[in-house]
């Protein structure tokens, strides 16, 4: 993996560049969709790449190593030739479902013992297995084995849980260089920040991740409901420690204001279910502010969906088709919200992207983020 | 509406006709996918007819009533424009789902009331304004309003059910020849042959539904429960009766092998909503027989769905990942399987239309009904 800073923002901390993987280029910054199971959920494959014009996306390491489970993805050849998807591909650790979805879950320093929320199974993931599983998933760039903390999060659980998280990384780190990859391309490895909410703990876990010299870093336990403003504050401290020339990836973030105020910060990458998530429920996010579709006022509103955006489903179906799909549980209203929402969130970070270049990001940011935070 | 006869095959009574409407050509034998509240499930319009060269769909009267209703549909300016499909639509008359779905219906000789399975709300529906509803819907080709008896039937009530259908259809044409559409384009009236599964019935039925000259002529009543050779002796009965120079649409059938049969017996037009339903459940019809992808033995089959099929799910995804994805109640494995199983339902039409051109669909249709009933 190689990352190019091609510009730095006059007003604001945010960078515009280019990673570039085995499985090709990502403009920065960039949102990832979220493909959980190896599907980014409602959208078919040519619709990422030629609608939403995704550029990246995310595999959940758990729920992947459940299900199909890794001797299918090794027969099939990787993630990649598995789901079709080739274009870079990022996997998580696997500890945040770990700690949210799984049974039992038991966190010693060896590593996590948990039941399987489908069939109860039992499983034990190490910092070295969940290297393992990710290279046999086949991602680009995988993440290391952490543990993301809750909020709120004690003072004293936060530092021992982060200092556990330093020393997997150590783990992770050794066994990552001593393996290599199955499927003829480049995996490389990110570290995690944490520290929670707490300012010493963010400083030193970022000085700490940032003498690993790995080619690109994360900011992970945030967006985890604490309030925005603290988040940005984490954020911001951590992005100034951690090294310029590398790609900094904000775990789990988050709103289109949230996405913009963090690229402003000097954040080049972002993932979130919400907007596929929230698409399912007829929240759409839009260059002019957020509209709940199930809302009666829509029903009769046949302009499309959002007329700044130029893709399939923004110019062939309404807001009033649409909000008669979600009122009905058709399938397709998902499908058409997903695209809808991804779209906007990649359309979101090319024009930060362009702003950035032209030197112009800062005000525009600050008009964008008014807008796109009202509701309609 | 215009009906062209093209071909009748020599070693069997399948025709291959082209029917023409204000929204296009529909080359005969069809099936119809089934677009129930105004959405064929699961599948973007774009796919109906890139994908699964669709050349008409069903839009279900009742679903659409209720929801949207008819005033959204109206300011719309019609389903064709609600919906963007701009191919031809046909509506049934909501008998089937007043009686399968709604609430505390009551039928009586002036129409049925019953209460939505939505909301509870209280709805009439007489001959005369299913007519009017229609007329606002849109369709390219409506539906009488007729009742469809379930199966078994008593003989008596049968017979007493189908004059009713008989009035209700003089009802019907009546009010459909002193109104117009809507929308500046033809619409057309099918009425529906009953009579259960009495043949002297069915003969009755056949000769009036006939004697209205209509521009098309449907078979009702059938594929309710009934074995399969009793619908093949009521469909062959019938359509020796019906007009050769007119369309013949064997309502709600069936299985691909159903299909081939009936197509053999003289039928045009089938509609079911097999394919998609079965689909959502793991069920695929492919060119070689039957899948249950839910079975084990895909786990690891990494070849296409079927690969005599040359569309993007066909080529793009696998059995093992679609299998996969049906496993983990991914919504995409709804939408492959969908559009797997409904281009398949076009392609076996193309073909036998193929087939009964060059004179040869008899033998082909024997071999396939072996090969399409087979479990794989
Ligand atoms: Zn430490
Ligand atoms: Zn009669």
């Amino acid at each position: 993996m190689k990352f190019k800073l091609e510009a730095n923002d006059t007003g604001s901390k945010a960078r515009a560049g280019v990673v570039t993987t085995d499985h090709g280029d990502i403009q920065t910054p960039i949102f990832m969709p979220v493909g959980t199971a190896g599907s980014v959920k409602a959208v078919h494959q040519r619709e990422l790449k030629e609608d939403i014009k995704a550029q990246i996306i995310l595999g959940n390491t758990y729920h992947l190593y459940l299900r199909p489970g890794l001797d299918i993805i090794e027969r099939a050849g990787g993630l990649h030739k598995f789901n079709g998807w080739d274009r870079p591909i990022l996997t998580d650790s696997g500890g945040y479902q770990v700690y949210s979805l799984a049974d039992t879950r038991k966190i010693k320093e060896e590593g996590v013992t948990f039941q399987s929320h489908i069939d109860g199974s039992r499983h034990n993931f190490t910092p070295e297995y969940v290297m393992d599983i990710q290279r046999t998933i086949g991602a680009d760039i995988m993440m290391a084995f952490d543990e993301c903390t809750p909020y709120p999060c004690e003072y004293d659980y936060a530092k021992n849980s982060m200092h556990m998280t330093h020393r997997w990384l150590k783990r992770c780190c050794d066994h990552f260089d001593k393996t290599e990859g199955k499927y003829g391309y480049d995996q490389t490895l990110f570290p995690i920040v944490q520290g929670s909410v707490y300012k010493d703990l963010r400083v030193q876990s970022a000085e700490m991740i940032a003498s690993f010299g790995r080619e690109g870093n994360a900011i992970g336990g945030l967006s985890v409901g604490e309030p925005a403003e603290m988040m940005y504050e984490m954020t911001d401290l951590v992005c100034d420690i951690l090294p310029k020339d590398k790609p900094r990836y904000l775990m789990g973030v988050g709103t289109p204001a949230n996405i913009l105020e963090c690229i402003a910060l000097g954040v080049d990458m972002f993932d979130c279910v919400m907007p596929t998530r929230n698409a399912r429920n007829g929240m759409l996010f839009t260059s002019e502010g957020i509209i709940n579709i199930k809302n009666k006022k829509w029903e009769d509103d046949f302009s499309p969906i959002d007329s700044n955006l130029g893709g399939y489903v923004d110019t062939f179906y309404s807001k009033a088709y649409l909000r008669h799909l979600i009122m009905s549980k058709e399938i397709l209203g998902a499908q058409i919200a997903s695209i809808h929402n991804l779209s906007f969130y990649l359309w979101l970070v090319g024009e930060a992207r362009e702003q950035i270049k032209n030197g112009t990001f800062a005000d525009w940011k600050n008009r964008m983020v008014t807008k796109v935070s009202q509701r309609l």
